[in-house]
């Protein structure tokens, strides 16, 4: 927590809302940053997972990031993902980014050609040689199939190559491993957990903060939690946590969908009914929630206070 | 941390020392139970998977719990782990050891033959029926190669069937998912953790106690952080847990084995240079650890003060 | 084709028929082996996965073997499965199948317990030390979790510690790889495919049998394509592996079931239609497969033509 | 083998060579070709997983796809892949591929974001609707970690959405399942697999022809394999299988590379010694073959008689 890290906090990987017709739908786009803000994240996280980076071409990056960095106009950090198959690819993405008043890169190792631990070393450090700006490690076996091991990035967060490590991997022993090697190295890294459901444990065990794709939804949820963390209120970091846990249950309503058709759609639906987005429509080819999930997800904001008034509280303030 | 469970706390899972040829070495098992006592532990797990269950015939079981109850003569509770990989057998486990003063048996899900939520669920139902005593749950997937469901153990738990749950599942999202759902459940089940450098986060989750390995090695650090968690004292529940984990690197010493000829190896290996085993022998067909790897773990223990003296503590004292 | 092997051609993995209150039904069991020997098998495996093992104890395990080979009566070898989680207990099994006539043995890695390639050797070497039989390795790492190597069963092989092995790693390439190792070490290992759908392509990689639990739907079939095979008659091989693949069917038509409760419930649910079993009984705690599923097999019976008459045949003689 | 398909036979997923600075090596994808061609394969696979596809950008692959067509010259029909992570930029390299000779594309389903059957049936879709030209779906889920089902395929095949599929999916079991499928569908597709050391199972359970990456160094090879199989000889399909697996092996001659780094290394630099190659460069962030196992491979190929001469033959002619 006491990290001189560029960046901690809460951190939310944005999503990207569209309209009906698919394009990027900027007034629900300013409304959702605005919600952002207002809830006091100390960055915001655009061309990640949730932001269905996975889906879209060069073009609309470009214009996510031009729409994104516009509207959030340095109020606080934006960094940017660079996720792509291999180096090359990676590194044009930071060209066609570097116009953009961004804080730093978020790139994984190379997926799809199976690589060892010698390509992915020689992979980070020639994303990082492209570019001035800092480069965060984003650890996600779940889509990229290879866990980093703590010693590998600890050596390239300690020579320089890389500023951060979001940890998306659910490897919660590792995470603790990779902070406490990050601790006697003289933390070189800023450690930020993805997963929403245990970011106190992650605190706990010494992140600097947290990417929650469910901050969308309540990012002034996830930023009490932190100011708790930093201020050692623990049952208050915990009964925030819980709170959250059962806003979470919304992404397993879903039962005809997997990945991001299930969890992304859950959070644009909850944004929709929140009155945030106009639509809850994906990227192509995955299709909206509808039915009876729709309606269970809408169940849950009631139940915990995600419609209507403020917005909740763990203490009910 | 407010069940009126019938065990919770630290309650390790017992490792079984051997004699050079293999025989289970009284006078070694006697200084560990005491080690244990003296470190104040809740509990005793007998037959665990640390115990090295796994490589135990009827007669060897037996063995090992007529020596752990007479040696323990009812100072804490002791449970007994009646692992096999089906139905029947496990009965027969209980009924072999029915005559001992344990306070319930471990069980887990069918293994080797794949099965499905039924089978399981009518497994864990004849298991039940067979005994008086209560049955916790082992949900351990990489050994049983199947993950117990929140949803299956709530069901179990609010059926009077089972009592509690060992989970060394390593998926932190969903033992946060069974938490909740347990406290809303009304707590049937007692939930305690075998994740031995990620505790504190699972107290946060709503852990009751937990099942470390490496609480054979040091149960007074255990003891002192989970007492530390009901008091609500979070900064040293973390320093302890940070000591611990430094510990626990001991594990990621051997480089040529895996499994519990490498975790449950280092264990017995760290207790013999702590003069509490007289041998590191391991179960058939496992060989002990040798050479390198003893020096790592040796230094391992002299740095983080597990050598000499009457123990470490977190703050020093 | 041309192995002196103790056991080659079709061995199918003997079924467990079992009467409506679990026990072993042996007019069934006498008209199943009937059934088997009239379509001209080579050996008869018992106490294999499809005949249930992983749900006997020791008892039934005994009484399976009694019957079996009191029923056989020395017309073709039987081997029995020897399978449990460690050494110890496999020997005990072996020990206690002395007292029958049996040509050998079948016998896992240790399971449940992670273990090693070293602990993997000495635990076969271990089993093999126990008795004068011969000792198949059986790969099946959907069962067991680890795949045995190439060059760890040959190693095994030349040594005299086994002397064949039932693959059902699913893995051809590895089969090729562990053949044509086989031959340049001079043929030391039978290789027997437990695969019953592609069976032909392993006669061709250099498998000098089959174990498929088919084989107790088709024995007959499965004798046809063998003798093909040794007669060159790769046409016939094919057209006898098509017209089985239909068959095999059967074991997708349970659509709420997994493992051994869809796959053997098939077979056993076949049988009966077939009027061999009296019931479709599965072993505690599987439930007989009911309801469509069943009259789906029963149209797959009778459109492969396995409902009466003397059965088919892939020419149509 | 009596398909009526666009493509079947033996279609190498072309090599492509590098100079030492990494560009294209035009005059060794000259001599490739010409060792193709003069091999007898039927068509050529430009931009696929051996041809390192999964690291080039948009740029080089324009590249490869210009040298490949222009030295091909339409002698024989070649397919280029349009991998990429979605729908959209699978589009795009079709767009860009249109300039060319090309006899179709190869697409998977969408990689890194989990997808499910709606998805993946939605994205073939949508890209077939890109362009006249047919589409093979490329099952490999080693790299794309989803399994496309048989009915799935059979489904798009009927609709007229691809033409065919190359099956790399190590499941031979549910490529016969996949073969009868299609017989029954009244062979809506094409079937070529992608596994080097068994073609000859595949070709008797339905194949219509093979896509080897070992096709590089032994065209001729895998062409002898499929006349032989075409005239029903099995023996000889076997024989030239088996001494082709002989020469698979140097694949698992590198010990300190996974993925393509070594399978692919170890074909450029099979190429290399053989004269075909200049250099065995690999893709960036990968590096090239190196010491000892260079030399091993070179032995392999000596043994299999690949150095001098007109090549082997499995007959010895």
């Amino acid at each position: 927590m006491t990290s001189p890290s560029p960046l901690s906090g809460v951190v939310p990987p944005l999503l990207t809302p569209l309209t009906a017709d698919g394009d990027i739908d900027i007034p629900s786009l300013e409304r959702l940053i605005g919600h952002l803000l207002e809830g006091g994240v100390d960055g915001i996280f655009a061309l990640g997972s949730s932001g269905e980076v996975a889906f879209w071409d060069d073009a609309r990056r470009a214009a996510v990031l031009e729409a994104v960095t516009g509207t959030v106009a340095g109020q606080v950090p934006v960094i940017a993902g660079v996720i792509d198959m291999q180096t090359d690819r990676v590194v044009q993405h930071i060209r066609a980014a570097e116009r953009f008043d961004l804080a730093g890169y978020v790139a994984t190792a190379p997926f799809y050609a199976i690589t060892g631990p010698e390509e992915i070393d020689t992979h980070f450090r020639a994303v990082a040689a492209a570019t001035e700006r800092p480069i965060w490690a984003y650890d996600l076996p779940v889509c990229v199939h290879v866990k980093l091991s703590a010693a590998a990035l600890l050596r390239l967060g300690s020579d320089g190559v890389i500023t951060g490590v979001k940890d998306s991997s659910g490897d919660d022993v590792g995470f603790r491993r990779l902070a406490a090697g990050n601790r006697a190295a003289g933390s070189p890294l800023t450690l930020l957990t993805g997963h929403e459901v245990v970011v106190d444990g992650a605190y706990l065990a010494g992140a600097d903060g947290s990417v929650p794709g469910l901050g969308n939804v309540d990012p002034a949820g996830y930023v009490r939690m932190h100011e708790a963390a930093r201020a050692g209120d623990w049952e208050r970091v915990r009964r925030e946590q819980d709170r959250i846990a059962q806003l979470f249950e919304i992404v397993f309503q879903p039962t005809d969908k997997v990945g991001p058709a299930a969890g992304v759609g859950a959070f644009k639906t909850a944004l929709r009914e929140m009155g945030i987005f106009s639509t809850n429509t994906m990227a192509r080819p995955m299709s909206p929630l509808e039915g009876d999930a729709v309606d269970r997800i809408r169940g849950i904001l009631e139940q915990t206070g995600m419609l209507g008034g403020s917005g909740p509280d763990a203490d009910g303030a």
